[in-house]
């Protein structure tokens, strides 16, 4: 049954009790998980939500797949523990992922990291204070700046200048921005991003906390970081205060699986608390919280072994893909951690090699499980590339004009980089790709120098506020961007590749910004933002053209 | 592969455009479903997120159970389209979605009713704005107004005397709202409860539409409405202008998959889906957005007939317990829609029979697929009743310290009935009830009138705004009620039953609801808000004792 009523002594009358008295359980255990099998075992009558009475009334075509899950999908009953106000086997789950993970605290998210974005901006910024915000940050977090009415100094992350892809913010750009705003409620670090690439966060973290400042990262794509030395390490170890890890995309945990892990004294772990529970589901999906806690009890066991074979998966593939000219990887200049063979040799970054590696300052890191890559000879743009490689069986993580990128998983099958490289080998022969000419290196896919994206250059940039918009008449417009100078932007304009945004909704459009657009599109790079009749969206307050 | 670009031409290449030459879809497909199912037959080589890759990296213990489930937990890829920016399948089921439940538009949801709910707030609230709001909603609209800064006129429900439960909004009530306040944002309606009661809403809409204010409609407890005669009509047919209904509740879904249906042209629709998108994770779960497809296709097959069997099954179930002078029923006295079986006679109703229903006004509804009841002899409360039923293996969906609450569903077995009524025997036996005396009728376990629950008694509040608050010493302080009296409250006093909160924070707190308060405790109920030193929580804007 669940509590009509949430802050009594109901509690007492849990089964966990028993458990407790040996101890807190053994990273050996599932404790969430144990409580649904013990609760399936029951063979209960289920006069509780859900409605498909455990998988009894779905539809006979879906049993096969969905019937097992049905069996423990279910709700606050007892001995079941409540997300939002874990007392029982949910508090234990989040005490060994937290042990586990090496955070203070840890609460499972049921809403993606989504959640955990939205739930720690709402706890850590009051109306109006100024948060310092990676650029290249998911729009979660934008949202939730929006939602907490806070507003953002947004900054530019390095470019790294082999691989053409954002790699995480410089120190000096964050020691800038905290020397110029010392009282910032936060700063607000993606890493790794996407292409599985960033930066070493002691230096930054250090810089942050001397100020007072706590350090919250968005790790969404870097939950199996720090269980392999081949593989980055976790945030949690250099010292961020807030760390949200998707532990759906890297580990095996089911979409909407996430973790929200805190440590130190800088956050207000009842606002985080209150916060999560202000945008999370009251009806969490056990299922997803139980397999949070089985991809946990995975990684106590087995994560170094399990990182181990993924890393050897992804040499195998790295090394048919370094086989093939036409293709070129996208592998940073700088002096990457986190590789689990060594410096990439080899392996199509090309016209770098001969050059020597780009300093960009810091410690550039990489995730050696994703891996970037585009038809260097011009014929197939990353799009293009990726529907070929469908077409023969293989579905990649994500592409854009110029690159498909890859998500290896710490299960990947060996049988899977074979059908790959094979795939590769039929498109390469279909396309007569090895008879044709290798176009410019990577490095020089932006006709602009590859230094930071962003209107701020060097300079810290003025704060920027979020504002949710309704369809009022005359609040947003379209115009070309020569027109909008000097005009707040009304929607995001995104270059891919590197993703990172040229301009953000509330941000004075300047001339700069207009001449980097025109410059990248000249270049060939797809302008996410940059309408068909050649218009951006710009904020009019209301005023008719 | 999932686009890095959000709003070009990429669309075009999905697959669905071969089934929409043939027009759409009837009821009888399941677009996201098939598309589901479509990609695991090609035995795909999964280089994609989630990081269980089909279920393969799953810890081998979990594979009987949840290994199904993962073979179609996957992401954007191509062909699946996006549920923040529907196009493809996604956009079909909501079509078919919309189309079975009577709306207009449908998005699916995966962050449960909760999701809706803060959206619709988002959507419809521009900060400072008046919403008028049905005082027993659930706690995601408080939320949503937070969030969305607006201010609640907090309107009571009605108090059936007879079942002592909250029953829907009186229109007059509605009436005197809407002329003091015509230019309110909207009307937000809770109906059905969590106890299945509610009120015929056509003529509470057709009030508010003659103001131009739109009715949204918090249903997350009745997606079954309006699927047989035996049932309440959906509010949708009542002309409500946005509903959320969790699929995962009573029809069989997956726990968090929700409907969110709109109609009409009072709402911004633009401006729903952004919310939507703000508030619901950028990773969306298929498995529970394909759970809403299937639903949405048995009712649409079936749902006359599941429903009828429903009924059935529910009709025993109450003959059952109306054979047990012990347990008493909560039936509404009022003149009551929504009942398969005719006037509820002989079902331990008992000391009102004789006293001939009390009309409150205004037609009640019930659901009769949620049964509550309680042991009226007082030797069991709520809490223990359900706790020997659980040991009897009979799950109730929830527990008072009076009532306890069954959620039949469309598939209860009959067995199921049988077990319970078996274990409701053994109860009886076991703690000898049949000897015991009788107490008092629901109607009398409030010493007050069980009118309106609420310290605004029939005037229309003042509106009330709502603050996230953070663990700023001295922001919220704990005082016994009688020191609170023209304080602002800190935390919701609620007291269940009936569950109505009878203060929440930002309202003044009034002698009267101080007197209520100890009434109710003196009464027995307990009261939620009240902690075990005898205090409320108040609001002190940071001032010291």
């Amino acid at each position: 049954m669940k509590e009509h009523q949430a802050t009594d002594g109901a509690a007492e009358e849990r089964p966990r009790e028993a458990g407790r008295s040996e101890g807190a359980p053994s990273q050996s255990r599932a404790p969430l998980w144990e409580a649904l099998l013990a609760y399936r075992e029951r063979k209960p009558a289920r006069f509780h939500v859900p409605g498909h009475k455990g998988g009894t009334g779905l539809d006979p075509e879906a049993k096969h797949l969905l019937g097992g899950v049905c069996e423990v999908d279910v709700t606050e009953l007892s001995g079941l523990d409540d997300l939002h106000h874990a007392e029982g086997v949910i508090a234990e789950a989040e005490r060994l992922a937290a042990a586990c993970f090496g955070a203070e605290r840890t609460r499972f998210l049921v809403g993606g990291s989504t959640a955990g974005n939205l739930a720690l901006l709402l706890a850590v910024c009051k109306p109006g204070d100024v948060l310092l915000v990676q650029r290249d940050a998911h729009k979660s977090v934008f949202n939730g700046l929006m939602l907490a009415g806070a507003r953002a100094v947004l900054l530019a992350p390095r470019i790294d200048p082999a691989a053409g892809l954002p790699c995480g913010l410089a120190l000096d750009d964050v020691e800038r921005a905290l020397a110029q705003y010392p009282n910032a409620a936060g700063l607000f670090v993606t890493d790794p991003n996407y292409y599985g690439f960033g930066t070493d966060l002691a230096p930054i973290v250090a810089a942050a906390h001397r100020r007072g400042v706590p350090v919250l990262v968005d790790a969404a794509h870097g939950a199996h970081y720090g269980f392999h030395p081949g593989v980055p390490a976790s945030p949690l170890a250099a010292g961020a205060d807030a760390v949200v890890q998707s532990a759906h995309k890297m580990l095996p945990a089911m979409t909407m699986g996430a973790l929200l892990h805190l440590q130190g004294g800088l956050l207000d772990r009842a606002a985080v608390d209150r916060a999560l529970s202000v945008i999370q589901s009251s009806s969490p999906s056990y299922p997803i919280m139980a397999s949070l806690d089985l991809a946990r009890r995975q990684m106590a066991a087995r994560g170094d072994a399990l990182l181990g074979e993924a890393l050897e998966t992804a040499r195998l593939l790295r090394d048919g893909l370094a086989a093939m000219p036409w293709l070129e990887t996208a592998e940073p200049a700088g002096p990457a951690e986190g590789r689990a063979d060594g410096p990439v040799a080899g392996t199509g970054v090309g016209g770098v090699a001969g050059e020597g590696p780009v300093r960009i300052g810091g410690s550039i890191t990489r995730d050696p499980l994703k891996v970037t890559f585009r038809d260097r000879t011009g014929t197939l743009g990353g799009r293009e590339l990726a529907a070929e490689l469908e077409a023969r069986g293989c579905f990649p993580e994500m592409a854009d004009p110029v690159f498909v990128t890859l998500a290896l998983g710490l299960s990947t099958p060996r049988d899977d980089i074979g059908r790959l490289l094979a795939a590769l080998e039929t498109i390469c022969s279909d396309f007569r790709l090895s008879e044709k000419e290798l176009g410019e290196p990577i490095k020089n896919i932006y006709k602009s120098p590859p230094s930071r994206v962003g209107q701020g250059g060097a300079a810290v940039p003025e704060p920027v506020s979020f504002r949710f918009h309704r369809s009022d008449a005359g609040a947003l417009r379209r115009v070309p961007p020569e027109k909008a100078v000097g005009a707040v932007c009304g929607a995001p304009v995104v270059p891919y590749p590197p993703g990172v945004p040229l301009l953000l909704p509330g941000e004075t459009i300047t001339a700069e910004a207009v001449r980097q657009l025109r410059d990248w599109q000249a270049a060939g790079l797809g302008i996410h933002g940059l309408d068909q009749d050649d218009t951006i969206i710009i904020q009019t307050n209301g005023e008719q053209p």
